[in-house]
């Protein structure tokens, strides 16, 4: 069995190619929530979703999120409200909409985001167990020159341009792991760390209690797939986020941040310079093509990692 | 000045006709809110929103609730989870779902329902007020053959095909009006109660705390038009409700529900001869058309109303 870590976008990328190589059930994805924020009174867990829909083959394809032929009826009506103080700069479909509604439904009807993520899996029958890190309140704030920022604001709001100095999970001291999380760490024989932001996708998973204790135990069989690629991030801030806190934005920089609890570092065949570097830290490396620009491309990427650990 | 006490859609469409005859800024209406409720996690007011989007012409005249050219693509997809206890008896319409949205959003924000009501009915351009009955949570419950039943849950998801033997207002004892409800009614040259369903839709506004009183104190000014018209209802379960406590289905059951706090009623042509029943409970009585088939007519009777009373 193996247990993968992702954020979003590029960790749903490498799980579609993932499912194609691994059977059915013996892969089990463990999902940042720190990105998770209340809009409009509904609980919205992007990178829950962006997993779901992408394994599903239902993500709109340009976009990158959301569902495929999605309409904005409910978006278009919100601007009526513009000017009354309407949360406008948020974006949800309303296809997709019918996730938020069911997750907050279930939620305030006592579930936890565990059950209530298996149950969205199950409705679109993905292959996969789908598991968010924690049931507890993680969130993630960004410091930038104008002040501290909520996730979602700096992320969508603010198109993630302006300068990160900072990042903090909120809440993460207190997290405990969602049910199963511990375990699929422990009885997987590869752990894959999905190529997503180290700092803000990646990093809560890690920060949640427990959990980088047991990647560590694992280390040997703990494999990372650099996001960054001739020193920038395919999408999304990880480049900015690295350079912002004083680490180095390649896939070197990625090795020293992992170095602790990851023993083998995947790297595009673009940086295949820097692979005696990631190994001078400890890593094993492995150099090999990245980007995963279908789902075959990304079936023929989790082979080459499932292979190079078995 | 004119104050009107409304449910859904009897109310509105005397509204619509009301704010034909009445000068933009000169009529309040004080709207039921006993039959809002959270569905997914979104706060759903029926009657002030029926009020709203008729007044507004932007109504789905056939459904008579609901927007116009409305679109259900959250609700086709909410079927996705109908096997995960997903709730689909209650359809919100996409465009529909931006006003619950905004709601929601705003009452998280710490504002209260009379300022959201305000918000909502600023942004559809309304030339009345729109006063909700009271900011604090009111919950119309029914008792049936098969027990209590939230009022949504009878009215939608039951379809009103159940027997109904008593009703109550979880809340009302501690419930007060709105900023502006009591102030409304006292300041009003005439009082309407618009035919809506005398027990489940007038009976919590008149209900909350002082609003009984003060119209006891006004009620020479004080004109119901009856929603009952040859014994049974245009639209909704009045009738069967009526009956069911005990109470006559006819315009002379309603004078003697509203005797206490109503000078005049309203009666339909059809139901002249109840017109002498309705004096001998110390009613004057009016009889006219009542049925308001287009906006023209509900002017026509708005005149009435107010031509009787001035």
């Amino acid at each position: 069995v193996i247990a993968a870590i992702a954020g979003g976008v590029g960790a749903a990328r490498l799980l579609r190619g993932m499912v194609r190589v691994v059977p059915t059930g013996q892969l089990t994805a463990i999902v940042n929530t720190a990105d998770d924020t209340v809009f409009h009174g509904l609980h919205v867990s992007p990178d829950l979703d962006t997993v779901t829909y992408t394994v599903a083959e239902a993500i709109d394809p340009v976009r990158g999120w959301g569902l495929a032929g999605e309409t904005w009826r409910a978006m278009e009506h919100l601007n009526r409200f513009a000017a009354f103080g309407a949360t406008t700069w948020f974006n949800l479909g309303d296809a997709d909409l019918a996730t938020h509604l069911f997750r907050t439904d279930r939620l305030r009807q006592g579930a936890t985001l565990t059950e209530v993520s298996a149950d969205i899996a199950a409705a679109f029958t993905l292959p996969l167990h789908l598991l968010p890190m924690s049931n507890d309140p993680v969130a993630t704030m960004v410091m930038t020159p104008e002040g501290e920022l909520p996730f979602q604001e700096y992320f969508v709001g603010r198109h993630h341009d302006i300068d990160v100095s900072g990042v903090r999970f909120e809440g993460i001291e207190t997290a405990t792991p969602a049910p199963g999380v511990i375990d699929a760490i422990e009885q997987a024989e590869t752990v894959v760390i999905c190529p997503s932001n180290p700092i803000v996708s990646i990093g809560p998973v890690i920060g949640v209690t427990g959990v980088r204790e047991s990647l560590t135990k694992r280390r040997d069989d703990v494999i990372a797939v650099s996001p960054i690629i001739g020193g920038a991030a395919l999408k999304g801030p990880a480049d900015r986020m690295l350079r912002g806190l004083g680490l180095e934005s390649s896939a070197l920089g990625v090795a020293r941040w992992y170095a602790d609890f990851v023993g083998t570092l995947v790297i595009d065949t673009i940086d295949a310079a820097l692979a005696d570097g990631v190994r001078a830290l400890g890593l094993r490396c492995i150099v090999t093509d990245t980007i995963m620009t279908t789902p075959e491309r990304a079936a023929e990427l989790s082979a080459t990692i499932l292979n190079a650990h078995a």
